[in-house]
């Protein structure tokens, strides 16, 4: 099942958009796929800068396979001021990607011009049609999740820096995406939280499909076991990921959920306990075998000992990403699984 | 928010489906809610009879608020052959509710018939629009959530008895219906099943509002925490309804999970701490008041030693609704509510 994939290289297209907060996918896949972004088209005037080569829509042709839309307008929009120039990229042929909450097919124009020219139109925040119902049945090869005491607790940050990390090791490593940003960075991907639930965990099943023995996929998790609104979309993606290894992420200075403050943050060992407990259903050996803090809100003389009294509670390598790179974790699952 | 209700009397169409087995929604009616229904429409020949008066089509005008079909076609389909007949009654104002697969609206002849008459096509499978995402914010009123130890464990029934004996005793009480059959039988509801998994906590939410104080919602469970497919769904609904009081749903002759051999069902007393854990998430009081089992493939000679083997497990009330009815079950909850 082809899950929204799109190739590179890719153009990432930065439009009119004048605020940096909202070119979040564009800085993203520079940070990530650096090396299947051949160039930025912006409108003259934009202020932002990703660092690539400066492209123009006639430039398009034949240098890309894929124009991504890097920022999203206020609002989560496309902009109509954008229509003539993705159109014109429509002609060209090239597929377009957007993941945006205004999807590019509610654009009919765009529609008819890009299905003359044999342009897909990608909205990456559409599930694929017909996916089954979850089967539990066990896949091949390894499988490691990212899960949070929270939603917005680094979790996609965290399984790309793994899957960087591990790759540079040698090892046999795929980042999977389940949220628009990540699936934009991966080239394709599941958007987990946009299927109907009856479908969610065969969803998380045919994002991580069969794969070698010594294969390891590197799954983005999805809100927390102990959010009131997600927890239900949490516990399918653990159970269709069918994970041997977790890694709990967690944000060192929240103490309640983002945005619920009747709701305290869990324990880090009850965060832990909870997820083992629910993954042992697909997969009785799952692991936890590290935890990511982002620590940016702690004092940087107190970094240290608030990551030492984590690492004594929970008995493992607890590392913020940024910081510190995830190598202890990596470690600890290479010694787990060799 | 209203949420896929229609209005009494109803008539139960059956068409020309022969085979009782495909007759549920109709027989569940006339068991759970025999009072709203008026009568039944058949074509000649049909050997189905629910008991009811006979209608002809022609009668429905000022009779019936609403037609309802009691049946499915092969297929989970509405046949070509019932359009004739379905027109006549929009036509007649009359609102048409079927829980088919296929959809009322895709048959756009009699889309446009409904519209002129104003007749609501209702397809009690489609989600409302606009469901909120879950707050966990408490909400006034008590509130009764059947689960399960499986799929297709007697939730929906066991919920619908629970009611009707409530409000015998003179409790002040509804039952709120997750799936079709359940939405059917209630006359609202929300086939929560149907909802993208962001969402189905929020969904939850809005199927028991904000009620008296003494007033109490029986909530239709939906799949099971321990089945690999649909634990989300199940944990979404938990968490949505904040539940003072579960009741366990359990058939003694199933030892795994319906159609995956290899998941064990779990012990009564593993699913129930489960269901505690996670459901004080959302309600820090939630208890487990009694257990229903489903005894129908139990030796007659057995059957009271393998629910007397259940109450010394779990220490609650443990019967067959069918059988037993459920006055022990009630009793507990009166016992620890009052």
């Amino acid at each position: 099942m082809t899950i929204n994939a799109f190739e590179p290289p890719y153009a990432i297209f930065l439009g009119d958009e004048a605020d940096p907060g909202f070119a979040k996918t564009g800085y993203g896949l520079v940070e990530w796929r650096n090396e299947l972004c051949v160039g930025q088209i912006r409108f003259p005037g934009s202020p932002i800068d990703l660092g690539l080569p400066e492209l123009s829509l006639a430039d398009l042709k034949g240098k890309a396979n894929a124009l991504i839309i890097g920022v999203a307008a206020r609002g989560g929009d496309i902009s109509p001021d954008w229509l003539d120039a993705l159109k014109e990229v429509a002609r060209a042929g090239i597929d377009i990607v957007a993941g945006t909450h205004v999807r590019l097919s509610s654009f009919p124009e765009l529609v008819a011009v890009a299905k003359e020219n044999g342009s897909r139109l990608i909205d990456v925040r559409s599930p694929p049609p017909n996916i089954p119902i979850g089967t539990g049945k066990k896949r091949s090869g390894l499988r490691l999740l990212t899960v949070g005491t929270d939603c917005v607790s680094g979790k996609k940050y965290t399984a790309l820096a793994l899957e960087t990390a591990m790759r540079a090791r040698g090892v046999n490593v795929d980042f999977r995406a389940t949220g628009q940003t990540g699936i934009m960075i991966a080239g394709s991907g599941v958007p987990i939280d946009a299927v109907v639930c009856d479908f969610t965990a065969g969803a998380a099943e045919i994002l991580s499909p069969d794969n070698d023995a010594d294969h390891w996929d590197i799954i983005e998790g999805q809100g927390s076991l102990f959010h009131p609104s997600y927890a239900g979309v949490a516990l399918s993606l653990l159970h269709g990921s069918q994970p041997d290894a977790i890694v709990l992420c967690h944000d060192a200075s929240r103490h309640t959920i983002l945005g619920l403050p009747d709701f305290p943050l869990p324990a880090l060992e009850d965060a832990i306990v909870a997820n083992l407990e629910s993954g042992k259903l697909t997969n009785p050996a799952v692991k936890c075998i590290g935890v990511s803090v982002n620590t940016s809100k702690v004092a940087a003389a107190e970094r240290k000992e608030v990551l030492d009294a984590y690492s004594t509670e929970t008995g493992l390598p607890c590392v913020d990403p940024l910081i510190d790179g995830v190598d202890a974790i990596i470690e600890n699952l290479m010694e787990t699984f060799s």
